[in-house]
């Protein structure tokens, strides 16, 4: 039985060695419950002072002279996150674009590689841009795209993915942390499979960057992106990151010819020469402002380490399932979300029919900020660098008390919200 | 003959009525002439205030609530540059991705939408990642990229596009203002032109917007993109935009389809349905940061006016080429930009042979900052939001007294600079 008294989330924060963490993020109200860092991470404290010395500095006092720091930032930033979060040595990882022109980019060259298979797959539970993005590849090259259908509340698994493979797939494309339930799928045995079948894979990490360990080197991987904006804390919209594994990247070749790709960039040659090495799979110019937020976030995390940090995920995300069990489930809100701890990443899934009318409660009653997504899901995000046990108790807490109350049915079922 | 006397130039700044918009921008150095706003425009003074307060308030304390007013960015500031510097009615421009990504993405609906048609036409002298952009598109799709090769210093005329034309070709794909010579091509007979052979026309409007007037809708523009860190005084690498003919954009369609694109995005369906107008142009999520930058550059310009803007900048090109004229010829340096003003965009290119090592003995040696272009182009950026006439006025008076000492030999003839 777990402890359902508030003073004992007050004591695992005590003895919470990230406890400290919190403190190098701007929260700007403690009132609030802020549970949607998985949509966008909290504004890190060192990353103001860092963008308005790039404002002031780089750019209104060194103008283009500081070009010659700016044109590396794709690489330092890249790698920065590469090593410290995605088990990818150095080389291997870039800044750029959104995480939809990079999954774009990456299954494009992908496609190109091997041009006698006519087959995607990927997950109907996958994000929906990603999903849209291989559609238009799919119908753009008449290819298919086979979709894999899971079970709502477990991770792809390797076995889904062997079954629906044949040696007609080029490219097998999956999230690794579910956006909806959070589930965590293997990523050395998914890859493996898909490689048996002579598949490339493309990985999305959007919900997993930052929130889970992960192995890209090691589960030998063959192509990933992910977002900025959630876990790594770099601001809205932030530019995603590619990562290519190294013998690959001058096997593949990504449609977007663009002069940051090419070698010897500011000779300007007649024409298209691809730089060796990651560089080719740039294009355009890289956003500096935007970028510098990235950095500042990444920053944080790598000072912590993802070891520290899942470990305060998971013993997060198994307070609040245990509150949903003790508290919720009596009300009819299940937990949708892993209970195995290796099948489970950083945000908890609570699924009611009324998920819409809960959260709108939540968020306009109680100042409880979790996201709903279609059809039954209220998303608890629970990101370890600045979540308290108690954040968890509070939500939960004010949860039940307004669904017990039946305060929810006030609110008409509408799906307007913009998240 | 012109006055040659630095007091004639404080003279022309005494009677400039654009002259308090100087204070908008930082300048940091009064000793420095910068001439290099073209690759890099100042940072306004606004700017740094704005960003400040969308990183605090709306980042750090509205959080994800604060995407009720970002979701509409690309829009507004989209609106905010095609209204005020392109001539283009609300709806038809969108800020988003970089200038590399969207000539991508329009060129390749362009292609899409003629598709019995093998040819893309583009100047041999158009800017790098234009090209590039363009032989891969044209590479994957076994198409001919046919090259105009137009004078040096002479804009693409309409002439110049119609012997290029058949009944094969797709796309004419242009800059309107060349990014070496500064020559202007004429928007309206050159689209016209491409037109007459059942073409669809894509302009690059980097070195034009704020520039030069404009008028896309007026001359039936079918395709436009731009950057917005030159003449926009954006920052480094920020966000471009693209123009879709309000006509055209439920007939093209574009090949990354994002869930910024998607027909009510956050209903996440199963399938890509494109958004109505422009929004299906979009991809991934929006880089808020940068964007915020954008709609503050834009806003400086937007106040003042093009028309108000091109007269003080053909006054200052006018200035600029009749220094060269009366101190440079002699010491060999040639005026590479067209002289009659309607071919003139807002640089002026100066051609010696040693235009690298000039370059380098400006910027070392005497603070002064253009820009070096292959093979022999020193650019001399002379944006008229903030450049004053005493500014030309003591660039040239250092250039001539640099090279008629031959200090510019001291200085190896090397080509490693970034840019």
């Amino acid at each position: 039985m777990t402890d359902t008294d508030r003073s004992h989330a007050a004591a695992l924060d005590a003895v919470d060695p990230l406890a400290a963490l919190r403190e190098e993020f701007v929260v700007a109200s403690e009132q609030q419950v802020y549970l949607d860092g998985n949509s966008l991470g909290r504004l890190p404290r060192a990353t103001a002072a860092r963008l308005a010395a790039v404002v002031h500095e780089d750019w209104g006092r060194g103008l283009v002279g500081s070009w010659h720091d700016w044109v590396d930032l794709a690489y330092r930033v890249g790698d920065a996150i590469g090593t410290a979060l995605l088990g990818a040595a150095p080389g291997q990882t870039v800044v750029a674009d959104s995480t939809s022109v990079n999954l774009y980019k990456l299954a494009a060259a992908a496609l190109d590689a091997r041009p006698d298979r006519r087959v995607i797959v990927t997950d109907s539970r996958n994000f929906p841009s990603d999903r849209y993005v291989l559609e238009g590849l799919a119908a753009a090259r008449r290819l298919e795209l086979r979709l894999l259908a899971t079970p709502t509340a477990e991770p792809v698994s390797a076995a889904d993915v062997a079954a629906a493979l044949s040696e007609d797939v080029a490219l097998v494309s999956l999230s690794l942390v579910d956006y909806c339930s959070g589930a965590l799928a293997d990523l050395q045995s998914v890859t493996a499979a898909a490689h048996a079948a002579g598949a490339l894979i493309l990985w999305d990490l959007c919900h997993a960057a930052g929130a889970v360990p992960i192995s890209l080197d090691d589960s030998k991987v063959d192509l990933a992106v992910g977002c900025t904006y959630k876990y790594l804390n770099a601001g809205p919209g932030a530019p995603a990151f590619l990562y290519v594994r190294d013998d690959l990247q001058e096997q593949l070749r990504q449609p977007i010819w663009g002069w940051f790709g090419q070698r010897e960039q500011f000779r300007m040659g007649a024409t298209y020469d691809p730089a060796p090495g990651i560089t080719r799979y740039l294009a355009g110019s890289p956003p500096v402002l935007a970028m510098t937020a990235v950095e500042a976030g990444v920053e944080v995390l790598a000072r912590v380490g993802m070891t520290a940090l899942r470990e305060k995920s998971v013993a997060l995300t198994d307070y609040v399932i245990a509150l949903a069990d003790a508290w919720l489930e009596p009300l009819g809100v299940a937990v949708g979300t892993p209970r195995a701890v290796a099948r489970r990443g950083a945000h908890v899934a609570l699924r009611h029919a009324d998920a819409w009318q809960i959260t709108q409660m939540l968020i306009t009653r109680y100042d409880v900020i979790p996201d709903f997504r279609e059809p039954d899901i209220i998303r608890i995000g629970v990101p370890p660098a600045y979540t308290r046990f108690v954040d968890g108790w509070d939500a939960l807490d004010r949860l039940r008390r307004g669904v017990a109350a039946g305060e929810h049915l006030t609110f008409a079922a509408e799906r307007a919200r913009v998240t």
